[in-house]
């Protein structure tokens, strides 16, 4: 069973002169249940590198490992699955290459594309921007910012777990779980904090504290 | 076997306003040898797209169908094999995950680069860029030009196929296969060209006059 809480998406530009790897490293201290290897910004062979010193921290933490976008670098570190968003390669075809037991990620705004998703054969969504963010420079305005009542009518309209991303801190994380999200995913709450490991765990005990509220 | 005589690769935003499967339906008529779908600048989703309609033209035409970059687009439509540079995955890792009758390619500058390529692996090398071109806008100086001279340094450092490529039109590819080149890598000469299939054929010519100097 994954643990959906908590999910790092990592980005070594926004980690505050640390790499990837020291804070993946302290986020699975914290807890995290999920890391996504992103570091867009990398050449796909650095992120080579930096994902097979993930993939080590990860295994032997007993968490999945998901790869932004690749599915050839998935398997080169022999990840847990993908993510994938609607510029990507679909859903099926990713299935196609990775086989019934990766775990496929795919992002949607509405509950149209939520549904669609789920249909394709997505494994989990990933639901955002839930408040207005700057990571993502070219999202549309009218997935900006999709907000807890959409996460609900999200989380709502399928059966496959969902994650809220997008602006997320641990002073919001208990009202997006409490919205229906099985989980956060965050890339500068934990890889811009001071110290990851406890951020990580604000965000798990954010988390539960909402879903208690549910 | 394949005929590395005229290498074509893809670039929508190239080719005049025709796509990419018209510009490869013509060039397949004019002979050419090999098709790279390279259109970088089209997400992924898009380049599955038209990479499927290019495989149906190759393989109706017997014409090897390479993928430039992405392992996992040519695992999806099923091309013979990928082209990889230095920001790549490594060739060892491509050979992994597509096989041993995965057709890889890589890029090489220089003539240790091109020993090493071989060393690992690789298929046959794209040389280049061999005249000056605005192709590629973010290659080192020193890549910048490689010339005929180092075509021909390349050619007799290792045993596998060398396609000369950058800046070559019907003028100069005499001279690059006179280098010892196995064949020559076009953009634009075909592309760009009012009829893509007549300028195949010009550069078929040139390149088989070329190769009777040598
Ligand atoms: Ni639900």
């Amino acid at each position: 069973m994954v643990d959906w809480s908590v999910y790092l998406v990592t980005e070594q530009r926004a980690s505050a002169g640390r790499s990837t790897p020291e804070i993946v490293a302290s986020a699975l201290d914290g807890g995290v249940g999920v890391v996504q290897l992103r570091d867009k910004a990398l050449p796909v062979r650095d992120r080579l590198a930096v994902g097979r010193e993930v993939r080590e921290l990860t295994r032997d933490a007993g968490v999945p490992l998901i790869v932004n976008d690749r599915v050839d670098l998935a398997q080169a570190i022999d990840a847990d699955g993908v993510h994938l968003g609607d510029d990507d390669l679909p859903v099926e075809v990713a299935r196609e290459i990775l086989g019934e037991d990766a775990i496929i990620g795919r992002s949607a705004s509405f509950v149209e594309d939520a549904i669609a998703a789920e249909g394709t054969g997505a494994d989990y969504l990933g639901v955002g921007s839930v408040y207005a963010t700057e990571s993502k420079a070219d999202v549309p305005d009218d997935e900006y910012a999709v907000g807890p009542e959409r996460v609900r009518a999200i989380a709502d309209a399928v059966s496959i777990p969902v994650v809220g991303i997008g602006g997320i801190t641990a002073d919001n994380a208990a009202e997006v779980a409490a919205a229906g999200a099985d989980g956060v995913a965050v890339i500068s709450a934990i890889t811009k904090a001071e110290d990851p490991e406890t951020a990580t765990v604000a965000l798990r005990d954010a988390v539960d504290g909402g879903r208690n509220r549910e």
